[in-house]
């Protein structure tokens, strides 16, 4: 017989009744049932009821046992009473006869159970992460992550992709981000980074002919944690792709990604309808680039409805240019306490407040409620009724200014709307591309431009639109966005060298400062580069989204905490003054 | 039709003639034929003859084409003509006739040709890695590397495992080479880590309970390049299981090697019997821990044939203590000049030279020839003789002293008399588990104890072992040899903290200093651990063997140089003073 076992703790059914078998797992939960030990025996695959009785060569030991203890067990496989079968569990049929026992691995008294429900703070869970890991959810969780990798895998293999591993200690790469440097040795001073992603390098290797790549890539961002955001590495399921268009990416990913989230949505609605929204349409109607479509509020612009209006403050407003006025629909949103509380939500974000109109059946028929009703006049207000297409017990809420001071809030509050009414599907995955970025946005601080999104993306029109004005020009550039957060994001990029420096040079870059940032890519755009585009995935974010939990560190084996710390392998911690020295480096005391 | 291309540079064929299509690539190869121009249209999958003359509309453009220049071309298939059809190509039946040209990417003179079999410097090659990835040579090699790796996850897969990614920014791990250090920008004046390997990570996921990991994870380790290692990161398939014994884990891994060594090995033979060699007889026969089992080549010990004989020399030497003389018998290698070209090895080694006999045909039967048979005699030669089992034709070397001092010479003299003698089968693989490992090594500079390995494998016979000869206490550790290279390390584990700690003490270290350097692992074996082992296989190594490469750097897509710099992203570089504020570090002006 194997040293430690003849099955898993999953194995054993009636078949296997009589017959002396060996099994290795933890100490589930201990009952004592009036001199006899029930012992729920758990490995990675299952659980199986072992017992032991005083008649046991082993019952004194046995009776020592306890929680989380590893340990091995020799015994015969008894039917259990019909009575007492466990349908529920593949081995509820059986239990097994302890005769022999070995303590494998004896535990401590335990700072976190296993067995139960108990919530413990995260610094524990994270400093035992060990034990919180045989928890049933996080065993889950850790075999759905692998398991959706290795669907992604497949699906781009069958796709004629091979995966190609970047490097992970290279030069600062250009996402915006900040960079976790690396020290060199061999050139005290002087140091390498992490790669925020492999951009540049999918880049050079379409450059090289590799036409279509794609890589499960660790990407390292030195950013504050977030709970949909590692602070440190974090996993993209990278792809790029050679002489293709965007909708040639789109027809690509689109099916990995239905196909990852219909394997392992857990019978949720996949959406496979994928619009593609503009970048400006999905400002306007949702208030963001990375809507939640299964939220139906789609907000319009209400402008007319107000100008020269009896309601002052959007009239005037209203003369200021660039200004609008906006209306999210709420339906089933008609009262006035309903209405209230969304106002006052408004009021946290830091605005004035929503005007709102509600209508309601008042026995003679529809009635339309709310100040700004009567401020505006039923003409008007019939006129906003008939645009949103809203009746009895349907609200409407308006904001108005310049659309960029405001619809970040309208956002939120459609998403407030939304889950308030109870009009979001929570079983369904929606996604939408959102398409059209435009290039370049206006710096605030010094009136200058900037890029919008990444400096890498093909302008439409190419050179000639860059001619013109440069914040009417939009890019390749998209996003996918999924029931309110960003999955993928990607771009058909600029290859011409030409085309990339009139983009950096509108955006305040010189040809020194571009060779410098990005040479290794733009060089080699001058040696025969081929059209070419791609995106990236968060993996971390997708499998989050599939085990539906709200924090990233939930579906990561080993992650930091808030403050970028490992409590269980004590990271980051002090250097010797020897490693410090052959770095060349000095630590300059803190206040 | 597609923007780019209605077919790959590999797919036409006689069935498509008379089709206009549309092909993108680069031009391999211009030829001008008495003014028709011949074009090989080059892209990742394949080369098709595209061609042009002046009744072409793009004649004109098409003569400004150059090499490596990326185009988009449109045109007629047409059949060749009998006589020019090209049967080792998949398109030699055809040529396109070009009617439309766009060029996507021109180029500038090039620095490297993609034509052709000539020889770049290495620099030149990594500063234009993007070009040199386009010969043929290294495509297929990148392409090997991936479809390696994906065999190795698919057979892994197969047998159960699955792949778990651990954390890439960490503490120091305990490998023993140097680590590559990440300042904290949340804690300055701290560093994290990057892994050497991710031991201590998958052994905390058996103590959680997961049975069966694996991972194609990147490796890193500060170590001063060499040809074959890359100098900062590298990629192993590691594994890790619980409940098992060291045959488990052989009986896991080898048909997951032999089957890609199999599948990628190009028709030459694979061993299929994997012979489990103790450490100490490894380093008798073949003085080495990495022996080359394809040479037949076997040394034996014969201290006795020379105790007490003529050869002064040797007869002096085993009067000391821990002094042994071995032969390298050398089939077919008898004769003088062979003999003496041996001897110079061996003091180019910086021995004082190898003793020798060989054996030839004097007419008279068989004679014994070289200085020591002289001087031993011809009893103590023939009996010699008969323990190597040589016959006329046939040479033996002789090395004496302590075993330590001349094994490592022994074994390189043992490679280079097969590859002379031409006794190599360079079409196989040949390999051997090496078993037994010693847990502890003397530390020849203070005479004390240091681990021999790793500190982290079980010792065989357990705590008893422990409290003899330290010596004499082997681990269950294994490395896996293959034609001179160690491709694979691995350890059943010691999961016992008082195993660990006794281990420790032995080599000196207290128990706080093993909680300070191993205490995340160290304090998880308190709770419960199981009997875990596992092992790594190294990856750019396994591939480099099956590509039959020398160097690593022809089977990693973007390598860094000898001096561990990135000439193409130039890296590593300065960092700005503000990335060093925020670290709270200063660099130290060097001298």
């Amino acid at each position: 017989m194997h040293t430690f076992r003849s099955q898993t703790c999953a194995e054993l059914n009636k078949s296997h009744v009589g017959e002396t078998v060996r099994l290795s797992g933890w100490v589930h939960r201990v009952r004592d049932h009036g001199g006899v030990l029930f012992i729920d025996l758990r490995d990675h695959y299952g659980v199986t009821q072992v017992l032991c009785d005083p008649d046991s060569p082993v019952f004194a030991e046995m009776e020592k046992v306890r929680s989380e203890w590893c340990i091995r067990i020799d015994g015969t496989v008894k039917a259990r009473d019909e009575s007492l079968i466990n349908p529920k569990l593949p081995t509820g049929e059986i239990e097994v006869y302890v005769r022999d026992l070995e303590v494998l691995g004896a535990a401590d008294e335990l700072p976190l159970m296993v067995f139960g429900d108990q919530e413990y703070p995260e610094e524990t869970r994270l400093k035992y992460r060990f034990l919180d890991l045989r928890r049933e959810v996080m065993q889950d969780n850790m075999k759905l992550r692998s398991d959706v990798i290795m669907s992604m895998r497949k699906r781009m293999w069958d796709q004629g992709f091979r995966e190609y591993q970047t490097p992970i200690i290279t030069a600062s790469s250009p996402e915006g981000a900040r960079d976790f440097l690396v020290p060199s040795r061999l050139h005290p001073g002087k140091f390498y980074a992490l790669p925020q992603a492999p951009q540049q390098f999918k880049q050079l290797m379409m450059v090289a002919g590799f036409d279509k790549y794609f890589q499960i890539a660790p990407c390292f961002r030195d950013e504050d944690p977030r709970a949909d955001r590692s602070p440190t590495d974090f996993y993209q399921l990278d792809m790029e792709m050679s002489f293709v268009t965007q909708q040639d990416v789109f027809d690509t990913i689109q099916p990995v990604l239905q196909g990852v989230f219909e394997e392992f949505g857990g019978g949720r609605k996949v959406d496979r309808e994928w619009p593609q929204i503009p970048h400006a349409d999905a400002a306007l109607w949702y208030g963001t680039d990375k809507p939640d479509l299964r939220n139906p509020i789609k907000m319009q612009v209400v402008s007319d409805h107000f100008r020269d209006s009896g309601f002052a403050i959007f009239a005037k407003l209203l003369e200021q240019e660039g200004t609008e006025i906006r209306a999210i629909p709420a339906p089933t949103g008609g009262s006035r306490k309903f209405c209230d509380r969304m106002n006052k939500f408004a009021q946290q974000e830091g605005l004035p407040g929503m005007g709102y109109i509600f209508w309601r059946d008042q026995g003679e028929g529809m009635e339309a409620a709310g100040p700004l009703a009567k401020n505006i006049g039923p003409e008007r207000t019939e006129a906003i009724r008939q645009q949103l297409g809203l009746g009895v017990g349907d609200a409407a809420f308006f904001l108005g200014g310049k659309p960029k001071a405001f619809e970040a809030v309208a956002g939120r509050a459609r998403n407030v709307i939304g889950e308030e009414l109870g009009l979001i599907d929570k079983d369904r995955f929606a996604f939408a591309w959102i398409v059209d970025f435009p290039i370049f946005q206006l710096d605030e601080e010094n009136g200058g431009l900037d890029f919008d999104h990444n400096p890498f993306s093909m302008p439409q029109g190419g050179l000639d639109a860059l001619l013109g004005d440069p914040l009417h020009v939009k890019g390749y550039q998209y996003d996918l966005a999924c029931n309110g957060y960003e999955l993928v994001s990607g771009a058909i990029r600029n290859h011409k060298p030409e085309i990339m420096f009139k983009a950096f040079e509108l955006a305040g870059y010189g040809k020194d400062e571009v060779m410098k940032r990005f040479g290794g890519m733009v060089n080699a755009f001058q040696y025969g580069a081929p059209p070419h585009g791609g995106c990236a995935a968060g993996v971390d974010r997708i499998v989050m989204l599939l085990a539906d939990e709200a924090n990233i560190r939930e579906v990561v084996m080993f992650p930091m905490n808030q403050r970028a710390e490992d409590l269980m392998m004590n990271a980051p911690s002090d250097p010797t003054s020897d490693q410090l020295m052959e770095l060349g480096l000095r630590v300059i005391p803190q206040e």
